[in-house]
């Protein structure tokens, strides 16, 4: 479903237009909160005009009280779900937004924003800068996740909502989650961080380090100008997503999908083309990726999550981010995350019982790593089910 | 120490001699079996005239059964022990190999050998092919663990020893340590093999297949061919050794290494330089590999280990492995090691436990990663001295 006819409150200025985007991305005209905003960043520089590109699946009621606000990962965008307009392929959580699914679209409002510095069409390094009238490329300033969250409540703001119904997210998304739920807690009935952390570790620092490396190595990277000079590092891009792709799954996972078995023959060929089905698998990963993603971007939101430490904001003490919060939680974690494991989100919880929260944390047993959230999981949508009942039903939506 | 002066029974024809490397490494002479031997590798390729270098440590007593012969990872080399010729610095196992220490020198005959396919001097893609005058590089043959245990068998021939009174490695070193003990049950009378595996998992090969392609797209690769264009894929190997590195650590490690310290200053420069101390650090890892290892042999050495199955030499089972063996093993796992975790040493000693074999299994409780077996773990020390001296008094050495 694209969400282009549904959407918006009538007495709001939109604009639909067609975003500058690099030539291979062949961007569909989409939705853009076109403003005359602008955001101070946490790195002191200012972004105006602000460009925000969002989606939005169901209606939003009379009070502007059923909104839902999706996050998304590191590499996810505004296309929940639906057709995705550039790889023609259903949206990242089409199991999860919908009529009947546990984002059911009959009753919520759903709303997905591309992140700041992403590449679908929100303000980012491949987007035009007004004043040059090219790319922005690394002339673009970093970005954290907070300011990708205080550039979604601008988006609020202009839609009329005041307070979110729910603020949802796996991954980076969580991280927004636990940022919308620190930093504007009035604003957010309930939140569910799926498969998050309230800091990068130094292994994920590390990761994501690689992938840098990786992409800023590729020669076509060209210090960044690769869309002036009608090029893509895409080797290099394609070995950041293959790495990362590694840590989003479980070596269970990755044994029971493909175990040792050959590509193509039962014999060894003593060579170095992709002979394992797990190569092939990856090396997919990798090409398929660069066909929908911005380097650039990679760098920028990479970095984003890497800076992301809640309790920096609060002198160190996880707990004073949630300080007297009134916030519903449900923190979810998946066993085999090895990514952001259980503990994080241990910590996340232990610091929302310091405030005695209102937290139900629900540990899902799986074998299938960090992606778990992006996967037909019985358990995990029965969770989200439970808790957005109990949560609508409080908040007088059923 | 150097062991040149130390080494080889007076009776067999040794050459020293100065053996092709790429200039950058800058190699001192070294040992070299340079035989007229010649090798029938598993891809059915032949190589001959088979060239291994490697070192020793210690003195090989009147009735040559004091050999151990100690087996590299996959980065490593025959400088066990003393200064490394090309990087100075102490050799990788010095803190293990020694007088006085678990592999007591003063005792015991320690030898390693260069593995075939790398890059210190054994027949490997660096070294010159005679026929052509050039470098091998990608013409010379896929190898697997078997191939480079089997010419370390050579090596034995020629130096007189019948039975090693221990083989032992970590890693990929353990792997061998293993296909020693399966393929020639008689030449080994004990066995250690740490921190390994008798497979490669697909998350195994996955990882090293992200390293492979970090170097072949790196165009200063050339196919293969940079010796003879003078360049060096740096930047791609560099990536490699950095994505690799981040397995041979644990999260644990990483944390209360690094942290989320920032490297120069106590704010963030919202940039892209090494900003967090961790990336530094991988950096620093990246940089330094890249002056002492050659691309090529880093491609051949992971595709022998992704081939490395031991049951699948037997119709998958891998208690035929060790059908009736002599050997007495002490199997050694590290409980943080992710990259070959307990479960794959479980699975030998229940093979081993299958033929009633004399096995002693070693969990050791450390949060360093699979990298323990290089570092100051005085349990392990401990685990290692008590196995060696009981081997010793049943071998009678004391």
């Amino acid at each position: 479903m694209e969400s282009s006819d549904l959407m918006a409150p009538a007495d709001k200025p939109m604009v639909d237009r067609e975003v500058h985007t690099p030539e291979t991305f062949n961007h569909q005209p989409k939705i853009v909160l076109d403003g005359e905003m602008s955001l101070l960043l946490d790195s002191g520089v200012t972004l105006a005009p602000l460009t925000i590109a969002y989606q939005t699946y169901g209606e939003l009621n009379a009070d502007n009280s059923n909104a839902i606000l999706v996050c998304h990962a590191l590499t996810g965008d505004q296309y929940v779900a639906g057709i995705h307009p550039v790889t023609g392929r259903p949206g990242w959580w089409d199991n999860v937004v919908g009529p009947g699914l546990p984002l059911d679209t009959d009753r919520y409002f759903v709303l997905c924003a591309n992140v700041l510095a992403g590449c679908m069409g929100s303000l980012g390094p491949p987007e035009t800068n007004p004043k040059t009238g090219k790319p922005f490329a690394l002339s673009f300033p970093l970005v954290t996740i907070e300011d990708m969250v205080r550039a979604q409540a601008l988006l609020l703001d202009h839609l009329g909502i005041d307070q979110l119904f729910c603020v949802i997210g796996g991954s980076m998304g969580g991280m927004q989650a636990l940022e919308w739920a620190s930093r504007y807690p009035d604003r957010v009935f309930s939140a569910v961080p799926i498969a998050a952390a309230a800091r990068h570790t130094a292994q994920n620092i590390a990761f994501h380090e690689v992938g840098r490396q990786a992409i800023m190595s590729d020669p076509n990277w060209c210090d960044g100008d690769y869309l002036n000079q009608s090029k893509r590092p895409q080797q290099g891009l394609a070995v950041a997503r293959m790495t990362a792709h590694i840590t989003y799954l479980s070596d269970a996972a990755f044994h029971r999908k493909f175990g040792r078995l050959l590509q193509d023959s039962q014999e060894k060929t003593y060579g170095f083309d992709a002979e394992f089905k797990v190569e092939s698998y990856l090396r997919h990963q990798g090409s398929t990726f660069v066909d929908r993603f911005d380097a650039n971007s990679y760098l920028y939101i990479t970095r984003a999550m890497d800076y992301f430490d809640l309790a920096a904001q609060h002198d160190g003490v996880l707990s004073m981010s949630f300080r007297e919060t009134p916030v519903r939680f449900c923190v979810i974690a998946f066993t085999s995350d090895w990514l952001f494991p259980v503990s994080e989100s241990q910590a996340v919880v232990q610091a929302l019982n310091a405030n005695a929260a209102n937290v139900s944390f629900c540990e899902i047993e799986t074998d299938k790593g960090h992606d778990s959230f992006l996967l037909n999981e019985p358990e995990f949508f029965d969770v989200l089910n439970g808790f957005l009942r109990g949560a609508a039903k409080h908040r007088g939506l059923i």
